[in-house]
Order: C-alpha cells, then sequence, then structure tokens
C-alpha cells in the first residue's frame, strides 16, 4: 500500500501546480492546448501545420516536451513566436510531463504577448493521461498504422480528451484501420470528444482542426477571472 | 531528493525480483524474450508470426501486459501453448510490465514444458526500459510510419536491447523514413545491437528473425547452472 500512497501523493502535487499555472494562463488570456500520442504519431506535424496558417491570426508559443534531443524545438522554431524545450530525460518522472516542469517554463515566456499555448508532450499513451499541466483543452492524436484498437487497449488519456485526431488519413488504402471501429470506441469510452480526421502530410482536414483553435482562443478564455 | 530516492527503491526491488525470475526460467531451461515498442508498432503482429512458423519445433509461452483489454491474447490464444494476460491498468505502475507482475505468471505456467517465453510488453517507448523483468533478451521494434528519429528521441529503450527490429517495411514507398539515418542512429547509441528488417504483414523477413530466436532457445541458456 506504501506505493500506491507515494503515487497518490505525487498526483495530488501535480494537481496543485497545475491549477497555479491555469490561473496563471488565465489572467494572462492565453489558451493552452496539451497534446499527446504515441510516439511518431505527429504531434511535431500538426504544430508545424498550426503555425504556418495560423502564426498570421495568433501569437502562438510552443512548449516541447521530449526524453531527449531538441529535434522537435529546431523544427517548429522558426514558425513560433517563442519555443521551450523540456527534456525529461534526467528527471525523475521522465515518462510524461508535469505541471511542475511547465511552471518555469511559463516564467520563461511573455505571457501578455501570447494568445496560444501549445504544448507538445513526451510521446506516451499511457504516463501523460496522470498529470494535468494546467492546460484548458486535452488534444490526444491517433495515427493509422497504429491500428484502430488503441482506445480499448489504452482508455484513460481517451477518456479525458477533448479531441481525438485521426491523423497520416493518406495511409489509409496500405493499412487495416477500420474507421467505424475507432469511432465507435471513442464514442463508448468518451461521447462528448470531438474527432477530426486529418493529414498533416498532405494538410488534408487541418482547416477544421485550425478553426476549433479559434474558437478555443475566442470562446474558452474565462474573461470574468481577468 | 525524496521522490528519487523513492524511485530507486522501486528499481532496486525490482532488479531483485528480475534476479530470482532469471533463476527460475534457467532452472527450468526456458529462454525468454522481452518485446517492446511503442502502441502499434506491431508486437502481437510479430508474435503471430513467430509463434505460427516455430510452433512446430518449439514450445512456446506467451505473456501479453495491457494496460486494459484482452484483445491481444485472444489473437495469440491459439497459436502459443500457454498464454497469460497481465492487465496493469489498476496496479501502481501501470506504465510497464514489472518483474513482481511476471513472479505470479510464471507460476501459472508449466514451465517444464516451455522452451520459448515471449513477453510482449506494454506499448510504450519510455518506462519499459527501466524495468528487467528475468528475460534473457530484449527486443525493440520501431516501424517505419514512428519515424527514423526515435533512437533520438528515446535513446535509453535502444541502449539496452539486444535486437532492434525495423517493422512495417511494406510502407516504405509511402512514408518519410531513411532507412540508413535510422541505423546509424542505433549504432551510435548501441553497436553490438542486432537490427532485423521485416514485415509482419507481408511475411518478409520473418525467417532471418524466426533463426535468430531458434539460436537464442540453443546456444543462450546456461545449462551449466541447471
Amino acid at each position: 500500500m506504501r506505493k500506491i500512497e507515494v503515487i497518490q501523493n505525487i498526483l495530488e502535487a501535480n494537481e496543485t501546480i497545475a491549477s497555479r499555472n491555469k490561473r496563471l494562463l488565465d489572467k494572462h488570456r492565453v489558451c493552452a492546448i496539451n497534446i499527446m500520442s504515441a510516439p511518431g504519431a505527429g504531434k511535431t506535424s500538426l504544430l508545424l501545420q498550426t503555425l504556418v496558417r495560423l502564426k498570421s491570426r495568433l501569437n502562438i508559443a510552443v512548449i516541447e516536451g521530449d526524453v531527449a534531443s531538441t529535434v522537435d524545438a529546431e523544427k517548429v522554431q522558426g514558425e513560433a513566436k517563442a519555443v521551450v524545450q523540456i527534456n525529461t530525460r534526467n528527471m525523475p518522472e521522465s515518462c510524461s510531463l508535469m505541471a511542475a516542469m511547465i511552471e518555469p517554463a511559463l516564467e520563461d515566456l511573455a505571457l501578455d504577448d501570447i494568445d496560444l499555448l501549445l504544448i507538445e508532450n513526451v510521446g506516451n499513451l499511457i504516463c501523460p493521461s496522470e498529470f494535468t499541466l494546467g492546460e484548458h483543452k486535452r488534444v490526444v492524436i491517433s495515427s493509422l498504422p497504429e491500428g484502430d484498437d488503441k482506445p480499448i487497449k489504452y482508455p484513460l488519456i481517451f477518456i479525458d480528451a477533448d479531441v481525438v485526431i485521426i491523423n497520416k488519413m493518406d495511409l489509409l488504402p496500405h493499412v487495416d484501420f477500420d474507421i467505424a471501429t475507432f469511432c465507435q470506441s471513442i464514442a463508448g469510452l468518451n461521447p462528448e470528444a470531438e474527432v477530426f480526421q486529418l493529414c498533416c502530410k498532405t494538410g488534408e482536414g487541418i482547416g477544421k482542426w485550425c478553426s476549433w483553435i479559434l474558437e478555443q482562443v475566442g470562446n474558452n478564455l474565462p474573461r470574468n477571472l481577468v
């Protein structure tokens, strides 16, 4: 039982810091979106597509979470207003971003000059589901080559998602993935989730996703708190 | 520092149980292989291909690790001599198999009737690298759609692997993946690792992988310990 208590304490401490992060973001009218997926599902590609299409309309900052390397931060550097890289390799919990890692990153950003903060989490379908960061919305990307059974096998991350993205739609003729089966599983776990089908490589479906982002930035800021 | 100490204790406790598991496997001349990858890279497909090709020559048992569901165990049930399902969802560390989860599974198996134990770990490129299970060999699968940068971004799991498999070779014309770049990264991290290129869907390259398995079962059992 002792180990369970320790983990409970870590989760509670995380919630406290996440609430503090959210209050700070609200104060500065920054909408924050936590983007999660398995490794290689297309988080960085989605960031790049979003930045290219929305950078003329919004001031967008990015926090890049990776176990090691700065390859993703380098890819988005030219398109974002600001980028903060977090490497989790030598941190006690290296398998997910945690609220305590986001807190100093927020101090590094000029929050008054930012409308939208996109947070790319570490590539992992399990651990990030347990740690909120202070974000306003949670997005999970599944890609076709992973198979349509992922919601059944990794349910928690899908249950808590506001949006589920099906990426790499260009590979549909080449892989065994049944869109209806996947969508049924999502509807069973989380009927409120919005599902977008898109392809970051070809740009198919990105417009609808960007409209959703604009809606969040416009509507979801709790202006009564400012 | 306290949190780091707790995690250190968990890792040390895991090592002790893993050594006990390995002694038990050696006593019964069972060769155990821990198969790890990101979600959807093809662990279950590799198991199925291996079972179909080797079940007439070896007695093969399977341990299936999943956060939730029994879909993978159901897929291999007909081909393996025995299957044990471990669901980690309600366990304190749900992001990886741990040696303490394998120990009771070994008690459930008739080890004297088994030559080869294939352990399918939870789909995750981070956490399983920290927890040995008592296995003789560690295998990591990367699949082409994930991209060729995974060794740089998730180095630890590749550093400790005996074998790295590149799966879904049939998708090479449809994705951006440079085999040479990937192999260079592996050679830099872990020059001893054997690399197999294969495709579980078409069967391409599976023969070479199965020869490697037969070699492990034949040569790697420490018969002096029996």
